[in-house]
C-alpha cells in the first residue's frame, strides 16, 4: 500500500508530456465582434489600407504645407478659407495656391492639401482670411493612408488570444468573420468512496465534492468546455467504463483521485489499460501534488490529480494550466501572470522539491507588494480561498528567507 | 469652436463623480456553480463545522497519541490492529489502550484516537500486531472538527469576486445558492456623422465605428451587461432623445462621440438637460482622452469619451473601469492590475498633465520585466493591439528616463 512512486521533476513532467503530444487542434467560424478570449486559427491580413484616405489628428486648417512657410506670431501667414471639410464626406472641392480649408479631427483632406495647422495657430479675420502663426511642415496633423495597417500586412498573427483593441481593429478593417481554436472539451472524473455531491447531507467519514467545481471553473476561466461525469466510487471497472466513455467524448481528461493511496494507484492502473503511451508520469518532485499522473491514450491527454481540494487546485495552476493552454492554440502573448513581491515571513522547505505556497498579497509603497504566505494545516479550501497567488520555493533550496524578492504566481 | 475646458485631474474626477454617486445595487439568487466572476451581495456564513469529523491528513495508523511516547527505530512501540477505517464510513469500531487502526488520507478517527502515524513510521508484524518507530503528539495529523471553518464563521464577506477557489468552499459546505450583485446594465452610443457599421464599406471621409465593439468587449470583460444602441449622428435632437431611452434601460451609459470639436460639445450639452446634477467633469488633465465627460442624471452615470478609439478605449481602462467595478459592487480583493517593469527608453511628457502610453513587456532575466513604449502617430487601434498595458508619466514630470522602474497598468 505504501507509494513508491518514481518522482520527476515539474518542468521534465510537461517535457515528457508535450514531446508525446501532436495535437491536430480544430477550428471555426466565429463573428469578429464575439470572439473576445477566443485564439486565432491563422494569421490575419489586412484586406486594406487603413486609413483608406488621408485623416487630420486635429482640429484645424488643411493647406499646403509650403503655404506656411516662415509664418510666425510676429509674422503671418494670410490664406484664403476655400470652405469646411465636413466630416463622413469627401470635401467638394480641391485647395489652391495660398488656399486652406476648415477641418475637423478625422476629416478627410483636400486632394492638394498636405498638411493640417491647429486651430490655436490661427485666427479668423474678416472676408474669409486665415491668419496662420505657425510654419508647418509637409505631412504634419495628418495620417498618411495605409500608415496604421497596410493592405495585405499581417494584423493579428495566428495563436493570439483576442482583447478588447484586437476586436476593434479587426472591426475597422470590416473583418467581422474570423477563424478561431475550438474550444476544447475538457472531462471532469471526481472518484472516492468518501466523496458526495455538495446538494448532500454527508454522513459521518463522507465529504462533499469540491474538486470537479474548482477544476470546472478554473478550465471555464481559461476558456475550455468542462463536461462533468460526476462523482464515482474506488471502483476499477467504474473508472475504466467512464474514462473509456470521457475519451471518446472529450480532448483531455481529469480525474481526481479519491484521497487515499490505493484510490490513487487504481487510477494510474486503469490509464494505462486505455491505450498508448498510457502512463508517462507518476509522481512530480512538487508539494503540494506529489501523486499526480499524466498519461496519453493516442492524442488524448489523461490527468490523475490528488484528491485533496488544495493540492489539485494549486497542480491545476500549475501543471494543468499549461497543458489547457496548448489546447487553446495559444502562441503568442502569454499574459504575464506572475509579480515580484516581497516576502515577509521565513518559509523553510525541502531540497529536491519544488514547493508552492499560498501567499496574500499586501500594497505597499510606490506599487511593491509583499507576499504573506498563508499557512495553515494544508487540506483546506479556504487556505487557497484567502491567497491572491503561489509563490514557488526552488527544489535547490532549502527554504526562502524574509525579505528576498520573489515572483508571486497569480491565479 | 476652439475649445476651453476647465481641466482636472483623473483622481480628482473620480472622486467628484463618486462623492454624488449612492448606488442602491440590485442583487439575485445565483446557483453557488454558476457564480464564477460574480461578487457577493452579503457576506455569507457557514452553515457547519468544516470538516465535521475528525479526518486524518495521511496514510498510516490512528492510535492513542499516549500509546506512542517513548517509541522510536532502536526501541519501537508494538500495538495490536483494531482493523482499517474505510473511506466514506464512520468507523464501526474503537480503540483500547494499546490499539491502532488502518486509516487512509481523508478517513475518520475512530472516538478514542487522537493521532496518526505515518505509514513509513510503522512495520506490520505477524498476528495484527503493528511496529510503530516514532513517538506521535495528540493532533499530530489530525485535521479537528471546525478547524478549516467554524460553524457561523464568515467564511467569504460581501463585495468579493469570485473564483475557482472561493466556488469550491462554499460547495464544500453545502451552500448551492448565494446571493450575487446583478450585472450593472451598461449602454454604448456611438456617435458621429462619419462613423459606418462594420459591415459596411465606406465612402471616402468615412470610418467603421470601432469604439461600440472595444468598450463592448471590456465591459463584458469586466462582468457586465451591454446594451447597444448603434451610431447616431451629430444631432442634438437624436442625441438626446437616443440618450432619454437609454437612461431609462440601463444603469450607466457612455457615449463616444464623433471627433470633432463640435460633437463633444454638443454631447457635454445634452447631457446638461437630461437630469440633476448634470455633467460634473468636462475635460481632465490627461493624455489621451482630454475631453472627456462626467454626469450624472440622478444615480445614473453618463459617460463621454473621445471618438478617437485609442484614447477612448485608455479612457475606458483608467476611468470608466473603477466605475463600473463600484457598479459591480467590487468591494474586496481588487486583483493588482499592475506589474513593475523596466523601462527602456526615455519618455517625454508635458507637466501638469497625467500622460498613458502604451508599453509592450519583454520578459528579462529572473521574471523582471522590461516595459518598451510604443510610440506612433496616435490615433491607432493597432497600436493598442501591439502593448501589454499603459505606463503613467505623472503630472508632476516632464518625462521618465530609460532605466526608471514603472508600473504597468495591465489591459
Amino acid at each position: 500500500m505504501p507509494e513508491f512512486l518514481s518522482l520527476v521533476s515539474p518542468e521534465a513532467a510537461l517535457s515528457l508530456l508535450f514531446s508525446h503530444l501532436h495535437l491536430d487542434l480544430r477550428d471555426e467560424d466565429t463573428k469578429t465582434e464575439q470572439a473576445l478570449g477566443k485564439v486565432t486559427a491563422e494569421d490575419i491580413l489586412s484586406p486594406q489600407d487603413l486609413p483608406e484616405f488621408r485623416r487630420s489628428t486635429v482640429d484645424g486648417y488643411s493647406l499646403i504645407a509650403r503655404d506656411s512657410h516662415g509664418a510666425s506670431e510676429s509674422l503671418p501667414a494670410y490664406l484664403k478659407l476655400a470652405g469646411e471639410v465636413l466630416m463622413g464626406n469627401a470635401p467638394e472641392f480641391d485647395l489652391s495656391s495660398k488656399e486652406c480649408a476648415l477641418i475637423h479631427t478625422g476629416g478627410m483632406l483636400p486632394e492638394s492639401a498636405n498638411a493640417v495647422v491647429m486651430l490655436e495657430d490661427t485666427q479668423v479675420l474678416d472676408a474669409g482670411e486665415i491668419e496662420i502663426f505657425r510654419s508647418v511642415a509637409s505631412g504634419e496633423n495628418v495620417i498618411e493612408i495605409g500608415e496604421d495597417v497596410p493592405e495585405g500586412g499581417i494584423v493579428i498573427s495566428k495563436g493570439t488570444r483576442l482583447r478588447p483593441a484586437e476586436i476593434g481593429g479587426l472591426l475597422a478593417l470590416g473583418i467581422t468573420k474570423i477563424r478561431t481554436i475550438s474550444s476544447p472539451k475538457i472531462g471532469i472524473i471526481s472518484s472516492g468512496d468518501e466523496v458526495i455531491p455538495p446538494d448532500q447531507n454527508p454522513k459521518p467519514g463522507e465529504v462533499r465534492d469540491i474538486n470537479s467545481y474548482t477544476l470546472g471553473a478554473l478550465i471555464n476561466e481559461l476558456g475550455a468546455e468542462v463536461i462533468h461525469y460526476g462523482i464515482i466510487p474506488d471502483d476499477r471497472d467504474d473508472l475504466r467504463e467512464i474514462l473509456r466513455i470521457g475519451l471518446q467524448e472529450c480532448d483531455h481528461i481529469i480525474v481526481t483521485a479519491g484521497s487515499s493511496a490505493s484510490s490513487r494507484d487504481l487510477t494510474a492502473d486503469v490509464m494505462n489499460e486505455l491505450g498508448d503511451p498510457g502512463v508517462l508520469v507518476h509522481g512530480v518532485s512538487i508539494k503540494p501534488g506529489k501523486p499526480t499522473i499524466f498519461a496519453l491514450a493516442g492524442e488524448k491527454v489523461m490527468i490523475g490529480l490528488p484528491g485533496n481540494p488544495v493540492s489539485a487546485l494549486v497542480i491545476a495552476y500549475i501543471l494543468v494550466k499549461p497543458i489547457i493552454q496548448v489546447y487553446l492554440g495559444l502562441k503568442n502573448r502569454m499574459t504575464p501572470a506572475s509579480i515580484p513581491a516581497k516576502l515577509i515571513m521565513n518559509v523553510p522547505s525541502q531540497a529536491g522539491r519544488e514547493d508552492w505556497i499560498p501567499v496574500r498579497l499586501i500594497e505597499g509603497e510606490k506599487g511593491v507588494f509583499q507576499a504573506e504566505p498563508i499557512f495553515g494545516r494544508s487540506n483546506l479550501i479556504f487556505l487557497l480561498a484567502k491567497a491572491d497567488g503561489l509563490v514557488k520555493i526552488p527544489s535547490s533550496t532549502t527554504g526562502l528567507e524574509a525579505g528576498v524578492e520573489v515572483s508571486v504566481r497569480l491565479f
